[in-house]
């Protein structure tokens, strides 16, 4: 354990700098103890690490946190929280003390693990282990395109860094490993990841489970490798970050080697100082040990002079920023407002002239992933910054551009990213960029393989993070891929997901306005759900034609009667065409028989209660569901006097056609279970 | 592209070694041909590989594919499934030639993804990436804990190895960079990744996503690295995998630079022959560049012969192991005699009298979670098979086994597992184990970080896996970590994976049985979700005991009246003991009140309808259910006319208590709900 028990004596700074750390230990100490409840170790051993990022290294402002060219920094340790709540409360941002006070409290703006929106300073929200790693690698890629996009000669613009705080749990984390290897083959080198090697997890000396050459592998990425430097040597902590910029060409990992939970004499390195309160009397024991004479939650004035510096010198940082915009902006007008444009999320005017030119295009079957590919083709034009790709199955996720290039470290001009196959990865990376801003990220890959990428897509719902996801060959219908791939649980389990809209549109003209709601939606991610196989278009086998508005409102009437309905056939996707056909065929029998498209619960639940009625009339209570997926939760819709058809087993391997008829999905099912309802 | 055009020279082997490799490609190709669908590329460039490892390599017998001391084969790379099949064909498993040509056709033993139980020689179900490296690690570890166990001197009954076939794919994948690295970290010598070099992926050159060094990676993780091998160099690929043995210390990867779409002259070494037929006339210039002259389907019987000689030495090798088992069984009749209990799954009499002599034991106020930690301590000494562990949070997941030692290189005998923060590689790992038999596994981490391991949860139910997964923390209940840990949609999620258990108790007996039930269900994984917060016990608070019967039908009645009830009130886990209080107290004031507690949807759905309808007769339909998760999926118990109280937005980080109360998580609000709906 080195250095548990004496501060080292290497920092050049004046003494105020170790009272400065000892304030962001004691900080996270004092929060922790009232709140009972967090995680002091990280915090006490990170500290030096941190006050040399933020005072010595960082570009930023605290005052003017949304500056756009600022420095990134991602705590992917997320439980590390009160470390970074303590900097952004020292070198003043917007979190006063009475905020930190109420760590892990109701309403507060310091939750136990940082959320993104919610407090000032706060990049990424963070917490799920190796996400954050990953959310950095987003970031940093969001700059490299950026900077390819608006620099000119002279005008350096967009010129930042990505720093990602991890832990040895972050270093363990698969999706960590997925992203760094991205990082490294594009090489973004303005990526800077330090490892906290504390050689502690919870549950104890990480060599129980955790032998490998962290450094080594990274090498392995393409990383450059710093040397490890000690975790308290300030200096070295600088110079370690700074050189970052030795090798422009690859990211960087410095390894510092702390002390998890630095300072407290019975236990320091060990794993009982990670996730629980220190207790009073060990709080009074380090306190005597690092020599801190204050009180709870009292930060000498020295202390406060000497870190809120940060915020005149970020003001100066961002002012000579703005000089030089303004000078960019006059030399390169209509760049700089597509920059500003581009940043602040607004979308250019006619930027879905394209999609209401198509709209009504197709008349024979097409999968509604061709139509989505077709819908990007045509919004990409006009809105560049729309920027993805697929985790290795582009040309089946219809996702690559023609024309736009691949991105690689020897064509920055390329539109196209490559996740390779790393759906988790993906989807982090893409939670990065959206959050970084100037880009909105789309990623794609199989629906069974969502549930590689869901803990991403719920982590970036909860950040309010605008990703679209394009999720094709959405069920049993993809045929002879058989179970292993065929989604049963997926697409209701992505409705469960709040903040999430999902949609899955049930022929080309309901595609095109799911992507329309999907750029336009800026507040969460949207879930696009296609189909593999082809897909007639409603219209051309008796449906009405109420795509726009009937997509936009979640669920709409395709085929009804001018009568009271006896009957209710609701389906989604690839699906509908089997109420459709299913309420004409009723009505052919003089069955009452009303046919509804449903491609988005969510849009539909957001209706007023009166346009819900007016589709499905709560008198009506004779209804059938027709969804190639599970059926729990379809009684939300047909109650205990319905049925739904769907799929509560795994699917089989055979042509998509067999599969669906087999296990049910054919018109006269449909109608059959129609009139058992019905008597 | 080395090698495309000719055939090297370098077999030692006679001619009909390289009829038997073509005939590999053929039976490949023809089958993807006739399917129209499927993956020839991959089968093509791996068929020497394929043919080395069975051939000469491999410990095997066909004629009795379920020797215990067989080695393993999991094909990571599952979409290659025609390599796996054509090999189980030719060396004579139960896979006959109409078999091949059903291939990817309903009800067909040859699924377009390997699925385990359906084809004997499929050691496990694969096809979604990287989970296929990590079920072989879990493969190789549960080797390495039987050979402990049962070795004796001068007896080594159990000593096998793992084969893991990888892809460029799986080797992006997070899941076998987690697996990889414990495997490592665990030193489990007799595993051997063979990757799959082609530099080639579904988007083409690997280049443009991934041009880490894998080899450094690996050797990062502790492996040894044997030089890369020439994939048509027979005796290179098979001196290879056979120098394995020289570091058997260290798991092995070997690396195998093949040409994918091996022999097409026009699609060899690019990513157009990946995933779909070569087309007839690509096929007929294969046939023409690798001189094959014979018909689709058509095997020369030379060719049968020298590939079905595996079948003679397969029993050769059982028939001495048997010998030598025999011997094993006379020194040692009760060790031999578990070896044989633990491998067929049975459990001995006798194992649950603890937990029977537990299951009344608590009156106070317990956390399930630490209930199921008693549950462990009381089952492993009578089964010790029961082996498992936690993704780094054994002591919130009460997981680690006291005086059971932690398992690591220097302590085999060690039976508590550190699987590292790393919950898919566990969920992955933990599949291998139960598809290895002789040990049933036990993995643990948070509720929320189920969806980290969810892809594992999914292909380990399809594969009818038998593994206990513990989740903790199952709601918002756990407070201050906040909404980045606090389960929304992962229960719910969880029901809707067929062929998974999913049990959450609500008190301590409740817990037991869950537990007992884990234990005794052998046809497919179990969930147990627990709290971390303390739950009373319901017969304490004035429930009925019914725990033991009542669990194992999935719901029951825990309160009633002697009439009809006017109202239901349904609750799981730790929102029973709401349900029950709001039902007692609508008694008091007169209400007709029912309160059932629903640990498992899935075992009530399976009871008699009379059951069912017993304690949730169809004519009440004033209905609520209570629990701590989504509503979507509730409306199945409650209808139209009922009620759901639940969480469909993200939680909060305050005491759990508060963030319970002001969801809405009260005794009033239940009553005040029930009350609405009687009017």
């Amino acid at each position: 354990m080195p250095n548990a028990q004496t501060l080292p004596q290497t920092a050049t700074d004046s003494d105020v700098a170790w009272r400065s750390i000892n304030a962001i230990r004691f900080l996270s100490i004092d929060a922790v103890e009232r709140a009972n409840s967090g995680h002091p170790g990280a915090p006490m051993g990170l500290a030096p690490t941190a006050y040399a990022l933020w005072q010595h290294v960082l570009k930023h402002a605290p005052g003017t946190p949304d500056w756009a060219d600022r420095d990134r920094v991602v705590l992917s340790a997320g439980h590390a929280s009160m470390l970074l709540y303590s900097m952004l409360h020292l070198t003043g941002y917007d979190l006063p003390m009475d905020e930190i006070k109420d760590f892990r409290q109701w309403d507060s703006k310091t939750p136990g693990h940082p959320e993104y929106g919610l407090t000032a300073g706060v990049e990424a929200t963070t917490g799920p282990l190796g996400q954050g790693l990953a959310n950095a690698v987003g970031f940093a890629l969001a700059e490299k395109i950026l900077a390819n996009t608006f620099n000119r000669p002279g005008h350096e613009i967009v010129n930042h860094k990505t720093f990602a705080i991890c832990s040895d749990g972050d270093m363990m984390e698969g999706v960590a490993a997925e992203a760094a290897s991205l990082a490294g083959t594009l090489q973004l080198g303005k990526l800077v990841v330090i490892y906290d090697d504390n050689q502690i997890s919870i549950e104890g000396d990480t060599d129980k489970a955790f032998r490998e050459d962290v450094a080594a592998r990274f090498e392995a990425y393409g990383f450059h490798i710093i040397d490890p430097v000690d975790g308290n040597d300030i200096n070295g902590i600088i110079d370690a970050l700074n050189a970052a910029d030795d090798v422009p060409e690859k990211p960087t990992l410095v390894t510092v080697q702390s002390v998890i939970g630095y300072g407290s004499p019975n236990l320091a390195g060990t794993g009982a100082v990670h996730g629980k309160a220190l207790g009073g009397d060990e709080v009074e024991l380090t306190r005597a040990q690092l020599g801190w004479e204050y009180e709870p939650f009292e930060i000498p004035t020295d202390v406060y002079e000497h870190m809120q510096a940060a915020i005149e010198r970020g003001q100066a940082l961002s002012d000579e920023w703005h000089r030089r915009f303004d000078a960019y902006k006059g030399e390169h007008p209509e760049l700089a407002e597509r920059f500003l444009q581009d940043l602040n999320g607004s979308l250019p005017e006619g930027w879905d002239d394209q999609l209401n030119r198509l709209i009504a295009e197709h008349d024979s079957p097409i999968a509604t992933r061709a139509v989505s590919g077709e819908a990007l083709h045509a919004i990409t034009p006009s809105l560049p910054r729309l920027i993805g790709g697929s985790a290795d199955l582009a040309e089946s996720n219809n996702t690559e551009v023609e024309g736009r290039g691949s991105f690689s470290p020897e064509m920055l001009d390329g539109r196209n990213l490559h996740f390779g196959v790393r759906e988790h990865g993906m989807g982090a990376i893409s939670n990065g960029m959206a959050l970084h801003g100037g880009v909105i990220p789309y990623a794609a890959t199989f629906l069974i393989f969502s549930d590689y990428m869901r803990p991403a897509i719920r982590v970036g719902a909860l950040s309010h993070a605008p990703c679209i996801w394009i999720f094709t060959h959405d069920s049993i219908g993809l045929g002879e891929d058989g179970p292993t791939h065929q989604p049963i649980s997926q697409l209701m389990g992505l409705r469960m997901i709040p903040n999430l809209t999902v949609i899955r549109p049930a022929d080309a003209s309901e595609t095109f306005e799911a992507w329309r709601i999907a750029v336009e939606n800026r507040t969460g991610p949207t879930a696009l759900i296609l189909t593999r196989q082809n897909l007639p278009q409603l219209t051309s086998i008796g449906g009405q034609s109420f795509a726009r508005g009937g997509v936009q409102r979640g669920a709409y009437v395709i085929a009804d009667v001018s009568r009271d309905p006896e009957v209710i056939l609701i389906g989604t996707g690839s699906e509908t065409q089997l109420a459709l056909g299913a309420a004409l065929k009723l009505q052919e029998q003089g069955v009452a028989a009303r046919a509804v498209s449903m491609p988005s619960w969510e849009l539909f639940q957001q209706q007023p209660e009166e346009y819900r009625e007016s589709v499905l009339p709560s008198s009506i209570r004779a209804r059938v569901s027709v969804e190639a997926g599970t059926t729990i939760g379809w009684e939300r819709f047909t109650g205990f006097d319905g049925a739904t058809i769907g799929i509560d087993r795994y699917g089989a391997s055979a042509p998509g056609d067999t599969v669906m008829a087999n296990l049910g999905f054919t018109v006269e099912n449909v109608v059959e279970t129609a009139r058992d309802l019905i008597g």
